[in-house]
């Protein structure tokens, strides 16, 4: 039998504190998504004024950066065309996100969740998801 | 030039906390979701313990009930074999929900928005809806 | 943080052992499919002669066993029309099984995985899988 | 009247156990597909550890190969920007994939199914796809 750790609710709601602090601190009202190990969403809030395209961009961001394990950002670099994994946006039923503002979420080196940010640029999406993870840490007392 | 009222993330986060009060009394950890007049999500939680399966059936029954502007059990009577509605609950690319647990969020007798349950029974998931409405219109002000 | 027990990729292939002997003791090729708690693959096996059209319906059992936490004839009850859960098979992209055939894999009374089985009858089908799980507990010493 | 060889699931289980002793060797937990001659899913298995993200990018791979009838990577190069099969990597419900990973299986130079891989970096998977070719007839007694 394998155990795995997960997000509770109680810790994803931390997490879109952090987002949603950061993204008032801009002045961009954001989708944020926090979903669990296994790519299931856990929360979802969409700021007033957050954009409608934008709910399953964040939701996606979130299940790739859990499950695929990797800040989508650095999939956004490794599928450009010429590159060995050009392609990978469209599996997973086009879930598969390789835009910046996914972030996976540590507990001791362990990825427990992902967290996924859509409606500003992708640099100020990756921005919020750096600010939620920063305050994540700091209010929860676990340790990335 | 047509205007539409519809809840802010604050007011789905009432429909929220009164969901969740009503499913930790009934011992029962539900998803819960809540969209805006156009069907689209605002605000979504799996309580520690909720179903995988239901995350999608909860975001189904508010659109539904925000969109089609009917709780979705009525839906689920206008729509058995042999009802001239039968059949529905395929259109929209699935998402047309005929269970009990979708209802709309009224403001002075306009939709403004929907609410979704999932992972009880389906009378369950009605019953922790009508609280979910009761405790919004308690908190926020908003008349039905 | 939350902690989930699920399925080593070992146990999935007991589980499938047990299906296959009772399978071809009754003379019957089929789709066999075991995922883990959240409802994700794990292994899957087409015996020679197993149907086409059964893969992603015995994938869809142990997604649904698991997730939603039912042996799926259970489902193929309470959604019978007239009964308050008519319509659940749709939902879930349509991988929501109400067919005998999927059933909750336990430890120590927790789920931690589904087995799906399909190309018999609903009936061959929950047979087959009653033999996996039997032969599942007595061969990995995990209690039910 | 046409008659089609194809992979039995015997020897589909050479292919895995091959692409497993490669993965094990490498240290890289992967998901590994094979499917039969019209590009259905034979078998499959997720190693502990394989990424949840490559379950489906593992079986593209073997049904890309298998029914296109070459290498994955061979359209990753066939389907960048400016070249004429651009773009098909979104056909098929987007389960064309272009990433190398996947390769055909072939007896006396006739294609009777496919191998995919994934968990990896395009070249991991490529390797492991490749060691499980070699594997395959070195113990099946297969020619190639």
């Amino acid at each position: 039998m394998l155990t795995t750790k997960t997000l509770s609710i109680a810790e994803a709601k931390i997490l879109i504190e952090g987002a949603r602090r950061k993204s008032e601190e801009m002045g961009i009202p954001m989708c944020i998504a926090v979903c669990d190990t296994a790519g299931h969403l856990i929360s979802f809030d969409r700021m007033d004024g957050g954009k409608i395209s934008s709910i399953s961009i964040a939701i996606d961001k979130a299940f790739t950066a859990a499950c695929a394990r990797k800040p989508t950002q650095v999939y956004g670099n490794l599928c450009q065309p010429g590159q060995p994994t050009f392609g990978i946006h469209i599996t997973n039923g086009g879930h598969f996100s390789i835009i910046g503002g996914g972030l996976p979420v540590t507990s001791d080196g362990e990825i427990v969740g992902g967290i996924g940010i859509s409606s500003g640029t992708a640099i100020e999406d990756v921005e919020v998801a750096d600010a939620a993870l920063a305050y994540f840490h700091a209010e929860s007392g676990v340790t990335a």
